[in-house]
């Protein structure tokens, strides 16, 4: 008898969407069940005590947290289709470039929370380093970060492709255009052509109006 | 033929150390490269252009930065003896417990850098809360973080053991002894007793050294 999956998330979230784009892209059935982030279920609390977070996949009675480790758990345990090479080496450079974009997740936050001008231009420096180095040494000359077809690079790096849009929106500064990113760009495209992502994405206007509404926060609280 | 195996590292750093006991718990045969930290080799710049920091190892021809990366890719080039369980959920907890060390462990650097009396006190504070949760949650009544056998846990706890206490010294804050956390301190005792890690650790009086000199350009620095 197969155990049943469910997943705690939140619509905003990149986070709960890496889960829901490998959980579908590997064709794994699963209830979703929308947390209230101010005021999180006691099941959430029960089984991210550490964190208190979302996502949390709960896979019969075993639940796991915290994106990164979610995905790793659903490529061991439904080895197919594979979102990891199964070379060493291939794999290693894989998670090397996720763990990249992972500690250089804060920069991007910066940019979206600075309330000053020298630090929003500070941040915008060093996120435009970070994509740089994701056009030219991670992305190159392929059509998606895992290569000729999608992977967890991808999944991982997905925040980019509908997230960091309405970010730029609300503090009105653009770092990733066709013109300064090209290749990037392109990726975008690319990925969000694949129709478990394009089937699985929050409603632009309502993820800029949640953006909004967090930037006011921002600025009102000082 | 087998790849040639290199390790660039730095005699002091609990990272390099991490990669040292992997290699020698599955018996891989390599040849250990110090790196000058002030002035790094142009290997160590070519291998890891991102971030130029040790540990790097190299594979035949390919290099792999960062040292849980490297300790994942020595897992899955060399599987046996295995430092991961097999079971993709207890795999996935032993990633998690990892993941939960790394992002916390700034705090115990903050402890050691922290000049004023308040951050000093703060830090020590933030850092008894991890070490509890690290008691408690991880490991428990077990010999071992990863159960009766040393693993991947153990090895990226590592640190915990050997370079916590002459970061204790330097700045004469005691947070782990045999009273604050008995179980800890015991399985200090426990992987200090495995052979591959007794027989590989930097000499503590030259350990305690470093961070006092550490300590002192810390300090001289306003």
């Amino acid at each position: 008898m197969e155990e049943e999956v469910k997943l705690h998330g939140f619509w905003a979230s990149p986070y709960s969407h890496r889960v829901i784009w490998a959980l579908k892209l590997k064709g794994i059935k699963y209830e979703y069940i929308e947390e209230d982030l101010s005021n999180k279920s006691d099941l959430l609390l029960k089984y991210n005590p550490v964190y208190k977070k979302i996502p949390v996949l709960v896979h019969g009675s075993k639940p796991v947290a915290e994106s990164l480790v979610i995905l790793e758990y659903i490529e061991d345990a439904w080895p197919h289709p594979p979102l990891l090479p199964t070379d060493p080496y291939h794999r290693a450079l894989a998670k090397f470039w996720i763990q990249f974009a992972e500690s250089k997740g804060l920069i991007f936050f910066e940019y979206f929370r600075a309330k000053e001008k020298e630090a929003q231009e500070k941040a915008k420096k060093e996120a435009m380093e970070v994509l740089k180095v994701m056009e030219e040494q991670v992305l190159g000359d392929q059509k998606f970060f895992s290569g000729e077809s999608i992977g967890m690079l991808d999944i991982a790096y997905g925040w980019l492709a509908h997230w960091l849009q309405p970010m730029q929106q609300t503090v009105g500064i653009q770092l990733l255009d066709s013109t300064t990113f090209p290749r990037l760009h392109a990726w975008i495209h690319n990925f969000k052509q694949v129709d478990v992502i394009k089937e699985n994405l929050p409603h632009p206007e309502n993820l800029l109006t949640h953006y909004q509404r967090f930037r006011a926060r921002i600025v009102a609280d000082n």
